[in-house]
């Protein structure tokens, strides 16, 4: 989410030093258009393939005013999945929202709510796919799901190993997202949600809480 | 595994029918080298980017000859998939030899087992990277782990919603896989495998033959 101060001259040769108050228009405006352009560009070809460049265009703006609002290609990523993520960001409020022996179901019951909605199952396809195909993009996942989400977790539970036991639950949990949405396994893509939550909330509670 | 009769015409307009007998050379030694460029091929550029032609040159020869062997560029990567995922394929034995009580431990020491071997690794990895990138690749890799490996477990555990059980356990371990050798996840990518099997194996075990 960190915009840097001037835009790559090797990115951008034909433009020097900061963007001039005409070609920044509407700050705040250009800045969404570009994001929204990001997620699209990063969601269809993964991070590998997409480029400053191509994000510009799709935004229909200069190059030198992606670099301007975001810095370089992996802070342009690093912005865009932050917005994409913003659904499993809430996740520490699933956490904190009731008592800690109901944080397995709370936990597996949002998880499988971000995949079922259409419209937040896209942008976490388009992070995994990234995450999985290239170095840079799986560094920055990593660093948000451990920041943001893991570690918001492991300091609730209060326990040792805490940290262990929040990435086994949500090995469990990312495993049947992988299955049942990504690669989409039968009868795993078609069961009925209350029954996977049946069966995996108390998976997910003893991975969290248990012995 | 299959080979297909005639190279395709479109693939490789300039040879057209069946390969002469100088072309083929040694058969088997020949059809050995585009298996091994293939999933070299793959595994560097995963489905999507890697082409018969691609493959061809890699293995020095013509890409008739990728077709008179193999058939589609669906079918050299099922073929080269199958072989990568050989190792995969005796998880029926490690479900096999023993009661099933321990079939949880057993699977979980072999999934662990095939991840931590770098050599089984790096073929995992490309099927992985494939599968979640394009669908073609998803839909061979959905076949072979559903019919080979989640049917044999299902099979063996005899009970009503044996395969819901068998993904369900499954995931476990694909999620592990996935935040430890994939994404690296610390703690978890560092973990100690005996106290990950301690952990994990009574997860399988309970999806597996659990309440």
């Amino acid at each position: 989410m960190t915009a840097a101060g001037a835009p790559s001259e090797a990115a951008a040769p034909r433009r020097r030093g900061r963007p001039s108050r005409t070609q920044t228009g509407n700050g705040p405006a250009t800045r969404d258009q570009i994001l929204r352009a990001a997620r699209e560009e990063f969601s269809e070809h993964g991070y590998a393939k997409t480029s400053v460049r191509g994000i510009a265009k799709a935004a229909g703006v200069d190059p030198a005013l992606v670099h301007h609002y975001f810095g370089t290609k992996e802070q342009v990523f690093e912005a865009a999945i932050t917005v994409a993520f913003a659904p499993a960001l809430q996740a520490p409020a699933a956490i904190d929202d009731g008592p800690l022996d109901g944080v397995g179901e709370r936990l597996t019951r949002f998880v499988l709510g971000v995949w079922e909605d259409p419209a937040t199952r896209a942008p976490l396809l388009a992070i995994v796919r990234s995450a999985v195909d290239n170095e840079t993009a799986a560094a920055i996942f990593r660093r948000l799901i451990s920041t943001q989400l893991l570690g918001h977790i492991a300091g609730r539970l209060g326990l040792p190993d805490a940290e262990l036991r929040a990435e086994l639950a949500a090995a469990q949990l990312v495993g049947i997202a992988m299955l049942r949405y990504v690669i989409q396994v039968e009868p795993l893509a078609s069961a009925d949600v209350e029954h996977l939550v049946a069966r995996v909330a108390p998976v997910v509670q003893g991975h969290l809480t248990g012995a």
